[in-house]
């Protein structure tokens, strides 16, 4: 790091590309250790472990109906007409402890999903029987519990049955030693459905990153306060804590730190404890009060050894982009716990935590590389007049992205402190590096946002 | 409700349409009243007020860069070569008490996002500047902790800047009297950093819903626990939950529930204190053990004044669809408090959840009536072989969604016991009431799960 303030005046100071600072970033921040979880805890974490299927689905072949359980040979060339009289010698219902065997002329009641007993070979719906009333076909049985006769005496059987019909084989959807989820799945819903089938309560996963966010300025007031003179409220925090949940972080807003340097310094150590990443913002440009640049330009000089000075250091760079040129990256304290310094314009801070912070935390997570990003897609700009962008930066203007029509439309102007327009924006609009005008009608890059 | 047992023999029993149960649902189910929440509590809520921005954002023309603020006159015709020579009164930074009046001849240093002091025209920025060092062009300021001499003394300015360059005018972001925000948004991050910009810390949005997943059978047992003959894990429970979470909801999942109408019973009024919406799964169907049948058809009988049998009446009806065809409907308790009694198997449940539960919560939420039900999107089925349907009833397939390629392939079979094929899928493919057969290459509906 160059603590100098005289640049060379052979043109333009060196900046860095956003693809070179984001490369730098995930070049550093690991996917955290993973640890045993409650499969519900673990919902959108990443799957560390192949999982295998220890018990067969289903456990025993079972019933796919309510119906009755019988002997194939009982019901050959049945009709309503000629129904085949069986008598009923129980019930099978789901989780019954008591076992029956249906013998020759013999039927079980049965209930979907009870296993099928010893000596049934096949299910009949309860539709295609009389329901033991010996009138005409019923369309469901009377409650046990109302109409307990209805597990004994006799049934008619209106339809014959193949053997196997309405049987679900024990197996059929997943056998014992298969692999029921490879390693790096995101577990949604439905993983966690067919992991808790299996018999899992827990399950090894990466967590789910902390995410201390801090914004800093001596100006910054809690929203809800009142204002006095060069003062405003504090949005970023509030912003970045709200993103980095939607990133699927747990975060946590600290609130707004003043322009003193031991402040911060002390601030930062405190947090580290629940800290997997630290998200700064403000006090990162060439200002005289720029003091996250003040507090953290020490951090990894050999003279720093304790807490946030132990960590690997802090860079401080300006990026050929727009908002967001100064941005800082590194690591403090003792775990060496990446750290992210946004710049303190709103809109800046915004456009980094989308383009910086929010693959730094989907790294965390263990996801894929080609996942950490937002997607981009192509959409033709409308607009009134063209584009303008600085030569040499590449610009994310806010914009409203119409998917059907392919169209995005920008709000607001290019200015870093317009929340307004952000607030409408469903996407950034991208302006390379090397194009200085955009004209309607020219097909753009378009991150969306949500 | 009927509970006759006896069917009329004359054909079909009556189904009702997919379109019909859900019409049904939401026409029931209303949005939850709304209540006064701290903005990062109401990320992903629907905002009830139209917001209106009490002070201009900015709230004073402030600088957009780190520099010194001058009169205009003072530079007209500066160049390196012949720089404008002005004393520094001192530095203006954000949130500064002090304030300073910037006389002719004078300059002010400034930070980024600091009040333009009286007097002064324009922002010049540090890097046009000598930085008060008596040599060439500067890139930054020496923090003021290290050098306080930077607020003093002189600085050669080397371009003139026009009036207002650098300055950002009160009011440029938003005018006090604008409508920020209005009534029906959906909070997200940039709403959120909007809402603290204006100083609003609370704000009036519906509440996520809180979904009480209740899941009946004397078979399931915990996951992480051992079987014993004809016992199941349950799997449904933690399903739903984390697909309610998905949805937006806070969901507390309740243990299996034994096939006993009276505990069932009392396990659901004990949860009413803590549900905006209850959701069971099983017992809903023929058989004669269908506790939640059972235990819900009382409900809304004039005997019925206490506890779940206050409610309105649950409705259990068979529905033209596969899988999922038994479905409950209605509301218990007191409070009238909307339950959804899904039936138990688990693709039957998860679907039926997709399809109508999903919809519900996003109505509590009070969610645009567009957006309640995933979008439906088109593609070309890839498969092996047709997939054959049954005349009469909308089928819901798993399957895995190429969007690139615009193609859907089937994944498991069309059995409602089949977890481990939906954890593989992403995505439901439709085949409508009246198609029995659809060949590959044919174009068919998608419902994207994720």
């Amino acid at each position: 790091m160059s603590s100098a303030t005289t640049s060379s005046t052979a043109g333009r100071p060196h900046l860095w590309s956003v693809d070179e600072h984001l490369e730098d970033i995930l070049s550093t921040v690991q996917p955290l250790d993973p640890i045993e979880l409650q499969i519900l805890d673990a919902q959108g974490c990443v799957l560390v472990e192949d999982v295998t299927v220890p018990v067969s689905l289903p456990p025993f072949d079972n019933s796919s109906m309510d119906g009755y359980a019988v002997r194939v040979a009982d019901v050959t060339g049945a009709s309503e007409e000629y129904p085949a009289v069986l008598t009923v010698i129980g019930d099978v219902a789901a989780g019954q402890a008591e076992q029956l065997t249906v013998g020759p002329g013999q039927a079980a009641r049965i209930m979907t999903g009870a296993p099928l007993p010893p000596g049934a070979e096949a299910v009949v719906p309860v539709e295609w029987t009389d329901g033991g009333l010996g009138a005409g076909p019923v369309s469901s049985m009377p409650a046990h519990s109302s109409a307990p006769e209805g597990a004994s005496g006799e049934v008619r059987v209106h339809r014959p049955a193949e053997a196997r019909a309405h049987v679900r084989a024990q197996g059929s959807d997943v056998q014992a030693g298969d692999r029921a989820l490879t390693t790096g799945t995101v577990l949604g819903p439905p993983q966690i459905a067919l992991l808790a089938a299996i018999g899992r309560g827990t399950v090894r996963v990466r967590p789910r990153p902390r995410v201390v966010v801090v914004s800093t300025g001596s100006e910054l007031v809690q929203p809800g306060e009142s204002l006095s003179h060069g003062q405003i409220f504090d949005s970023n925090s509030f912003a970045l804590t709200a993103a980095a949940r939607d990133a699927g972080a747990i975060a946590y807003r600290v609130g707004a730190v003043s322009d003193d340097a031991e402040t911060l310094r002390s601030t930062i150590e405190d947090q580290l404890i629940r800290a997997d990443l630290v998200v700064t913002t403000g006090g990162v440009s060439v200002g005289a009060y720029d003091v996250v640049k003040e507090a953290l330009s020490s951090v990894g000089d050999p003279d720093e050894e304790d807490g946030i000075g132990a960590g690997s250091g802090v860079e401080f760079r300006k990026l050929a982009m727009q908002p967001g040129k100064p941005q800082g990256f590194g690591s403090v304290g003792p775990d060496h716990t990446p750290l992210l310094a946004l710049p303190g314009n709103p809109v800046s801070s915004y456009v980094s935590f989308e383009l910086f912070v929010r693959p730094a935390i989907r790294a965390l997570m263990g996801l894929p590389a080609d996942t950490l990003r937002r997607p981009t897609t192509r959409a033709v700009l409308t607009a009134d007049k063209a584009l303008t962008s600085p030569d040499g930066r590449r610009q994310f203007l806010r914009g409203v992205h119409d998917a059907e029509a392919g169209e995005v439309t920008p709000v607001g102007g290019s200015g870093s402190h317009l929340i307004a327009a952000l607030a409408q924006a469903d996407a950034l609009i991208v302006v390379d590096e090397d194009v200085t005008s955009v004209e309607p009608g020219t097909e753009v890059d378009v991150i969306r946002l949500a």
